[in-house]
C-alpha cells in the first residue's frame, strides 16, 4: 500500500477502498504515514467529500486504532450526550446529574474549549478539587456507583482520532463533515455507551454556521451510531445567541447550580429538559420525568455526589474575578440581537478561552449577560458584565462585546431553540 | 499573519493576497510554517487553482527566498532550455553544445530522473569523471570560457522551491499547474538567463497526459518568464513514443554523440534542431544555422570542450551493461505503437530509474529500441534490447516492455513531434 496512491485517489474525486482506509489510519497512528501526508489527505477529503460507506469505514478504523470500553458491568442503561459546542453551552453540567438521577448511567467523556467555544472540563475545573482525569477502571466504577462520570477521554481511546484532531487543528482541515462526524463518533462509540443523543448546533456561535451543514452532520452521525449498534438521536439547536446568561467557567457552574435548584434561565432549562427527555427515551426510561427531578432536588443531590466522587468540594466557594466592568446601553429600545460569536470572542479575550490547546484558561473570567434578545432597555441600563483577572484583559473584550449587541426600536421575532429532531 | 487563515482562504476558493503569499513562502522557508501546513495548502492550491496574479507572486516569492545569479559578465547572449521530461529525452546533451557552438551561452541547471523519466545529470554522470556540481563562480566562469555549463542548481537558488518540491513529491501534490510552473520558472529566473525555451511534453510518457494541460502549463510559464523580463517561448511536443532509440544513461550519451556527429535518430535530430532554432532566435542569433554546426563538427568540438571543463574524459569508454536480453516480435506486421510510459517503467526496473530521490541509478542499464512505430517487422525480429547490471532485473522489466509494443497489420498514422509553438 502506498500513501501517495491513497492521497491521489481521493484528490482526484475517487472513493477510497476499505483496505486503503484501514491501512492509512493504522499507518498514520504508527507514524508510517507522516503528518504532512495525512494533512494533504485531510484537505482532499474536505474538498472532495466522502461517501457514507467511506465515513463508516474511516470511523471503524479510528475505533480499531485503540481500545473500546466495556460498560456491560454497569447495571443501568447507559446513555451519553454530545454537543458540537457553542457559547454559554453549560448544558452537560446540569444534564448529566439530572439524567443519572432519573435512572440512567451517563458516561460523559468531555473536552476542553478552543477559540470562542467553551469546554465542559474547563468549566468543571472551576470547582475546587475536581479531577477531570479518571482511569478506565475509575470511570466504569463511578458509572456503577454514582451513575455518572464527566472526565477526559483516556489515551487509549481512538488514538488515531487524537492524533488526527491535533493535526486538523493546525492545518485548516477542521471543517470537513466526514472528519468531524468520524472524530466525534469514534470516541463516543469506543467509550461503550449504548445510546447517544447529539446536540448539533447551527448559527454564528456554532461550528456549523448553516442549518443545512448542521443537518448533514447530524444525519451522518446518526447513521454512524446506528451502524455501530448505538441508539443515536440528534437535535438541531440554535446557537445565534449565547445559551443562558453566563459565558465563562465559574459563572457557568453557578448558572448550572441555579438550574439544578429548579430555577435558571429559561433557554438553559428548556434545552436541558429536551435533551434529558431524548436521553431517557433512548435509554428506554420513558417513564421518568426530568422536570420532577429538578424540582424535588434529586438532580442537585446527584450533582453533589458526582462532584464528591471526582474529588471536588460542592460547597466550596467558586473563584471570583478581580476585575469587573459593565457595558451599558447607549440608547432606549429593545435588544434585537446578541451575537453568540462576538460574546464568545469577548469571553475568550477576557481569559476564559484559549488559542492553542496547551494554553491555560482563567476560571473566573467571562461575560455575564444582563439582557437577552427581546428585553427592553433604557439608555444607561447594564447590558452585561465583563469579568477578568487583570484590567488589561477588559478593553479588547469590550470592543467586541459592544459590537455583539444590537438595540432596535421594535422587538425581534425570536426563533425556536430546538429546530428539528433526527433519529 | 496566521497560516490557518491563509490555508482557509485558498481552501474556500479565495484568492491569496500578495502579503499572504510573500509571508507564507518566507515562513515556510524559515520553518515557521510546518510541512503539514504547507502540504494542506498545496492540496488546496491543487484543487482550487490559482489566478495568474497569484502564480506570478508565488513565483516571485520563491525567487526572493534565495539568491539570483548575475550573468551580466557573460559577454554572449544567454539562453536556456527546460523540458518537462519524458522517456529517452536526452535532447539537452546534443542541444547545449550545439547552441553554444552557434554563439550563445547556455546556463543549463539540470535535474535528476524520478520514476519513469530520466534526468540530464544522471545521463552525464555516465561519462567518466564528469562533475555535476559546480560553484556559482565556476558556473559563471565556464559560461564565459566554454559558453555552456550543465550542472545541478546550487543550494542558494530558490530554497523555498527546493523544500516545497520535496514536500509535494511525498504528499500527492505534484500535479498542480500553478505549483509546477512556479517551481520550474523560479529556478530558471533565479539562474539569471536572459532567454528561455520550454519543451512542454504531453502524452503517456510525459508528466502532462493531455495536450490541454500541457498547453495551460506552457502558457502559464511563458507568462511568468515575460513578467520577469526573460524572453520565453515554448514548444508543445509529443511524448507518446520514446525519443530516439535509447532510454537509459550511457546508451543515451552514445545516441547524443551520434547526433553531434551528424547522424542519430531522425526524431532526436528534428527536436534538437527545432529547439536550437528557438533558442538562437530567442537569444537574438537568428543568423546561425544549427544544422551546419552539427554537420561541420563544431557542435561535437563544443561537447568535448564542455565535458573536459567539467572534469570528464570525452574519449573514455562508457559503462556497458553486464546483462543483455532481447525482446522479439511474436507476429508479422507493423509496429503501430510503442508506449513511452511502458518503456520508461522498463528502463526504471532495469536499474536506470529511481523511486526516491536519494536512490542510486545504474549508468549502463536501459532499453535500446530496434524498431519504432511505422517499422515493419517479421515474427522473431528483435524489437529491443534490455540491459541491466544483474540478471534479476530483466524479468520484471521484460513484462512491461513486451506490453508496451503493439504490432498491427497496417501502418499507423504518425503524429507530428512538434505540435505547437507558444510565445
Amino acid at each position: 500500500m502506498n500513501v501517495i496512491e491513497v492521497i491521489r485517489a481521493k484528490r482526484d474525486g475517487g472513493q477510497l477502498t476499505d483496505d486503503q482506509i484501514d491501512w492509512v489510519i493504522d499507518a498514520y497512528t504508527k507514524g508510517v504515514v507522516a503528518d504532512e501526508q495525512m494533512s494533504a489527505l485531510a484537505m482532499a477529503i474536505l474538498l472532495r467529500g466522502m461517501t457514507g460507506a467511506e465515513i463508516a469505514r474511516w470511523t471503524a478504523a479510528m475505533i480499531a486504532s485503540g481500545e473500546r470500553l466495556d460498560l456491560s458491568t454497569v447495571d443501568r442503561p447507559t446513555v451519553d450526550k454530545h454537543s458540537t459546542g457553542g457559547v454559554g453551552d453549560k448544558i452537560t453540567l446540569p444534564l448529566t446529574p439530572l439524567v443519572a438521577a432519573c435512572g440512567a448511567a451517563v458516561p460523559q467523556l468531555s473536552g476542553r474549549g478552543l477559540g470562542h467555544t467553551g469546554g465542559t472540563l474547563d468549566k468543571l475545573e472551576a470547582v475546587p478539587g475536581f479531577r477531570t482525569k479518571l482511569s478506565n477502571a475509575e470511570f466504569v466504577r463511578q458509572l456503577q456507583t454514582v451513575g455518572a462520570a464527566i472526565c477526559a477521554a483516556g489515551e487509549g481511546l481512538a488514538p488515531a482520532d487524537r492524533k488526527l484532531y491535533a493535526l486538523r487543528d493546525v492545518t485548516g482541515t477542521v471543517e470537513a463533515i466526514p472528519l468531524i462526524a468520524s472524530s466525534i463518533m469514534s470516541k463516543k462509540i469506543a467509550e461503550g455507551t449504548a445510546a447517544l443523543v447529539l446536540d448539533v448546533k447551527f448559527g454564528s456561535g456554532a461550528f456549523m454556521k448553516s442549518v443545512d451543514d448542521a443537518r448533514e452532520l447530524a444525519r451522518t452521525m446518526v447513521e454512524l451510531g446506528k451502524a455501530h449498534g448505538v441508539v443515536t438521536r440528534a437535535l438541531l439547536t440554535a446557537m445565534d445567541t449565547p445559551l443562558g446568561l453566563a459565558a465563562g467557567h465559574s459563572i457557568e457552574v453557578e448558572e448550572s447550580l441555579e438550574v439544578l435548584a429548579g430555577g435558571g434561565p429559561s433557554d438553559v432549562v428548556e434545552l436541558t429538559l429536551a435533551l434529558a427527555r431524548e436521553m431517557l427515551a433512548a435509554a428506554g426510561l420513558d417513564g421518568a420525568d426530568p422536570a420532577d427531578a429538578l424540582r424535588d432536588g434529586r438532580a442537585m443531590d446527584k450533582w453533589r455526589e458526582l462532584i464528591v466522587a471526582q474529588g471536588g468540594d460542592p460547597s466550596a466557594p467558586l473563584p471570583q474575578a478581580a476585575e469587573t466592568e459593565v457595558v451599558t446601553a447607549d440608547r432606549d429600545g429593545v435588544v434585537s440581537a446578541l451575537d453568540a460569536y462576538g460574546i464568545g470572542v469577548a469571553a475568550w479575550r477576557l481569559g476564559a478561552g484559549r488559542a492553542r490547546k496547551e494554553d491555560p484558561v482563567s476560571a473566573s473570567a467571562g461575560v455575564l449577560l444582563r439582557k437577552k434578545p427581546g428585553d427592553p432597555v433604557r439608555r444607561g441600563d447594564v447590558l452585561m458584565e465583563l469579568r477578568a483577572d487583570t484590567p488589561d484583559r477588559i478593553p479588547p473584550a469590550r470592543d467586541v462585546a459592544v459590537a455583539a449587541v444590537t438595540i432596535a426600536d421594535v422587538a425581534p421575532t425570536l426563533s425556536p431553540l430546538v429546530l428539528e429532531r433526527l433519529d
